[in-house]
């Protein structure tokens, strides 16, 4: 296999921005940027707990920035700058590092940012790929989870779900459902849309940890209580194809994690603005609730019934 | 074993600056430092490579701050805000989560950063630490490998090999060796020095790779030889202690690796201010060689003969 310094030179310093120096010094160098705030984000990604060691390469590289670049447009930033620290089981072979930079290629070029940097290592356990990103945004205009008011309403993008019915798809090696599949190995998070909110909504969060979990995030932060209808929280026709024969599936919606979506809340009168950018961006979006007094999060069914949720949602440990 | 929102609540909220939202938010912001460059460093520490499982937990958590703290100052930045992404194994325990916050503590307060945000997962594999630091420098003062010219005089900062040879002690339980195991296992990058350096060194970098390594990279971005008196080399009391009954060591004071000091070129006539700082900062600094036309690394003897250099320094894999 190729040494640290012929992987760095071949596969990644091509990608590498001016700001990283070719990636051939002990850092990378940006120059500040005047009149915006920066937005970090930093997400880890481990074989057998964040990705399956069969996923496709390419995908794996696709998702350690995605997911970072979830995090940073929920924030109302765009994607600039990244680094990346690969720790290498010993088996790496060269096909593993082509596939793997040709991944991180087309999922920057989708996403507009460049590599800056980042350390190579080797590790004696399975492959960790951790991934800092920085966005920017107009000085001050950060999206938090703090800012929801009662009487915002509660908007999504996206279907929620498809992820985590996707991942037992795979597990139970389902036929036709590549759609689903694909939304847990090569998530898109809705970038053009969420560097749009800044200034429209109250607060925002990416949905990671599934919706009731980060609803929880955003309830605990602002102070309030988040009503969520769900009926109205939007399911994929794929999803829906399977849910048909695995009913038991249905709490993945609200509690399965791995979506990559935008959870914000809003005034309700700005609903127009939304639906115009939506369209625009080409991203659906959906209200599911309100915000109201009070400190939880509440799933209501159709008749106004609580719905109890099992699982709070994802934890790493 | 506490749950990961409680480990982030109890041990490291209280490390983070107002940057890192009280690790409360799926993000850090940072105002744009107008004046500044961002110098940006990652540097991936992992179990039973670059640190063994018996170093104790805050003296893991001490190096991996420092070996980014090293890369910065080593380019004239100061250490500011800090990212960590940890990746814990199922044995992890509340005890090493107290003792790891406390070793990061210290650390920071010793280089005046604060956390800013990061990631903890669980791995099925040994513990893996990722740590991502920014460093302010006035803007284009950075200090690049590039930037070293023929007539420039070579120094380098503390003495050599302590670390390296320090990892032998701990392997062979030789006693007496605590300073060289502690600098193996604690390294103090010369913080105050490092961010003095702009305007008067032409190059630097920190010495992590080994002396002849990273000359080497000097070198090579600089388009220049350099030549190193190995007679020159600062070496410590204590390891001269263990090399006269292990002579077989020796190569390890310029190909060791993991010193964590800072090599640099500058014109020989402003040896003066490098003094005056050294005294000011209470740190060794020696000439050790001076830069050439050229493109290459010769370690010379008393009597100007190369000497062979059987290891390049340190590639991870």
């Amino acid at each position: 296999m190729p040494g640290e310094f012929e992987f760095i030179d071949k596969y990644l310093a091509p990608l590498a921005g001016p700001e990283g120096l070719s990636l051939k010094d002990d850092a990378s160098c940006i120059a500040s940027p005047v009149g915006f705030d920066l937005v970090v984000t930093k997400d880890v990604l481990n074989e057998g707990i964040h990705f399956r060691s069969d996923d496709p390469i390419n995908s794996v590289a696709h998702k350690a920035l995605a997911v970072n670049v979830s995090d940073c447009v929920s924030k109302g930033a765009r994607p600039t700058y990244y680094w990346i620290g690969l720790s290498l089981p010993k088996n790496t072979d060269e096909t593993w590092m082509s596939g793997f930079a040709e991944g991180l290629k087309h999922a920057q070029a989708r996403y507009g940012c460049s590599l800056s940097g980042g350390d190579t290592t080797r590790t004696n356990g399975p492959l960790s790929i951790s991934l800092t990103l920085i966005g920017l945004v107009d000085t001050g205009k950060m999206l938090k989870r703090s800012g929801a008011r009662p009487g915002d309403g509660i908007y999504v993008t996206g279907c929620l779900g498809d992820a985590a019915i996707g991942l037992e798809c795979v597990r139970k090696n389902m036929t036709g459902t590549e759609q689903l599949v694909s939304a847990f190995q090569k998530p898109h998070p809705p970038l053009e849309f969420g560097i749009q909110l800044p200034g429209l909504a109250t607060a925002a969060a990416d949905i990671s940890d599934g919706l009731i979990a980060d609803c929880g995030h955003i309830a605990r932060e602002s102070g309030v209580s988040m009503r969520i209808a769900q009926d109205q929280i939007p399911v994929s026709e794929e999803a829906l194809g399977v849910l048909g024969d695995n009913p038991e599936y249905w709490p993945k919606i609200w509690s399965g994690g791995d979506d990559y979506q935008i959870i914000f809340t809003a005034p309700v009168n700005t609903e127009n603005e939304f639906e115009e950018i939506s369209k625009q961006c080409k991203t659906l979006v959906t209200k599911i609730g309100e915000v109201t007094t009070g400190s939880d999060v509440q799933l209501l069914d159709h008749q106004g019934q609580i719905v109890q949720v099992t699982s709070g949602g994802y934890e790493h440990f």
